[in-house]
């Protein structure tokens, strides 16, 4: 068994404070990690601070893990010590469900393991990559490619997925007009992922602060929401507008942007029901659907597309002392675009 | 120009009349059609009310039509006097933006014009089929097959095409799970046409008062949505649900009906807006979409297809003195499953 040192939160609104945790001993088709760097996702706040329900406390939060294999169980085939791996979202689900089996372990039909905060099939309440060491099944490593330096690789483990695969799966590509509602730790990414897929891409963001960043990363377009002429001037063009703002926008307003046929997708979920006019989908035969990170397959295959077209996260590296400054941080979106933790600072 | 017997409402609540009403001289492409049926849809009943929005009084309903061709324009080449034809819900369109150029003059971009209560391009309010005779535009006029008697044809007319076009859009067929909310004139043409194109129906009603006439149409299952435990049993059921319901319903309860993927289609539109949790979707990469009618080849492929499958609307008959008691009936749901006015009786 490993003793990792960690940072967890004893309760909601508690700060961080540095702890020790047990990672089990290996199984089988176990991998031991080393982490080197932990992105902050806003759902580790949310989750920290009791949001989204009962939590089970000290919570060590962190899915956006990247380090090296330092040990593996005696029926590891995947991957060797010295690795460079990464761990996102989820470190298990039943393998044997319709939806498993499809490679669409996300949507395990019993329930799949989140990282942190869930209860694994040990018994044991799962902690995540705000620590030294995590103990993962291979099933649920990832490669990650020799191009990508860990800290900008971390990120891409949950904003990445998370915005690559609804890209993928509704076909952002050449000749699709995208657009990306706001441009945070997921947004950045979006916009990276679909330029590189070959759609023309416009970034919605509140205001026009980012913009030179947006373009940057490969956006045609981008305009401030807060001004009522961009619905106006932007009415009907949209094939596809990814939305990673998890706040109760106006959704009648950007379903106005889709064309005929257009899809928006959720990624994010505001805590509150959200409001819609059925008319504004009718007129145009448009469609509404939520996503959710993505399969372990496809999480490869993201990262492989990373390394191809050198799309990394932003991030900004702090040390572990720094936690709780980032999270009101990223509350007051004041980051550009992620932050991860350098985990030697622990 | 021909006068038509009609019947009209001068007023918001207002009981029918005798009307006449003018029908244009013929220009090049028209077609002049003697009605003999005429389908009462719910919208009949909201337009005619005003419940959705100030219309032009007076005005005569009716956008599903059946009749026979008397008189044609100098430049017409689809139809001859003899004709046995319908019109649907639109009359009209730009015929030149990219959604008519595809053939779904529905979505017309520059708005397509109803069969009434709209404003044609001659400066003229449309008036609908609630009338002896009719005067369209070849290109928006319909074949009726000479199988399909014109009083059951006429409610393909809108209740065909309305369900025909999304379950034919999202692919129901073999191997596809589909459900059908509500057991209405909408509802029971979708039974019927899904059954046909080869899916396995369900009908979710709130009662099971039609059991016994849902399984004869081609349902597989009928479970009644007042009891709870429906929306227990079939979790995760269905690849594609089709909404004929136009009232609000709980959104969340149904989008749990869906598998991985599934698609909800509304094709009626609840006056005030609609509430969901975003969870909803996210959790299954579950879709909402919208869908109104359908263009107008693909209205005359689902006639041919009804021809072909020996499919055609339940009709209950009525004189023109029976509309207003019609109207009630259909408020009352008090119908199997439409009503047709038989138009000798105007």
């Amino acid at each position: 068994m490993v003793t990792a040192k960690a940072r967890a939160v004893d309760g909601p609104n508690k700060p961080f404070r540095a702890a020790e945790i047990k990672r089990r001993n290996l199984d089988k088709k176990d991998v031991l990690i080393e982490i080197k760097y932990a992105g902050i996702c806003h759902s580790d706040i949310h989750t920290a601070h009791g949001d989204w329900g009962d939590v089970h406390y000290p919570i060590v939060p962190g899915h956006e893990i990247a380090g090296i294999v330092t040990d593996i169980g005696p029926d590891v085939t995947k991957y060797e010590v010295g690795d460079r791996v990464g761990v996102g979202c989820m470190v298990d689900s039943c393998g044997e469900c319709e939806n498993c089996l499809k490679g669409e372990e996300q949507y395990c039909l019993n329930g799949k393991i989140d990282t942190y905060a869930a209860v694994d099939k040990y018994g044991e309440h799962t902690q995540g990559g705000y620590s030294t060491h995590i103990v993962v099944s291979e099933d649920f490593v990832l490669c990650i490619p020799e191009s990508i330096e860990l800290e900008v690789a971390a990120p891409l483990l949950c904003a990445g997925i998370t915005t690559y695969s609804p890209l993928n799966h509704w076909k952002a590509g050449l000749g699709k007009k995208v657009a990306i509602v706001g441009m945070g730790g997921l947004g950045h990414m979006a916009v990276k992922i679909a330029h590189a897929m070959g759609a023309e891409v416009t970034v919605l963001s509140q205001t026009l602060n980012k913009k030179d960043d947006g373009l940057q990363f490969g956006a045609a377009d981008y305009y401030a929401t807060s001004n009522p002429e961009t619905f106006e001037k932007l009415a009907g063009s949209f094939d596809l507008i990814i939305n990673t703002v998890s706040a109760k926008i106006d959704m009648d307003a950007y379903f106005g942007l889709l064309t005929l046929d257009g899809m928006l997708v959720n990624v994010g979920a505001p805590g509150e029901p959200l409001s819609l006019n059925v008319q504004s989908l009718i007129g145009h035969r448009r469609s509404f659907a939520g996503s959710m990170i993505g399969g372990i397959r496809e999480t490869q295959e993201m990262l492989d597309f990373c390394a191809e077209h050198n799309i990394v996260s932003q991030v900004e590296v702090i040390s572990a002392d720094q936690i709780d400054e980032a999270f009101e941080r990223v509350l007051a979106s004041d980051v550009r675009y992620r932050f991860v933790i350098d985990i030697s600072t622990m």
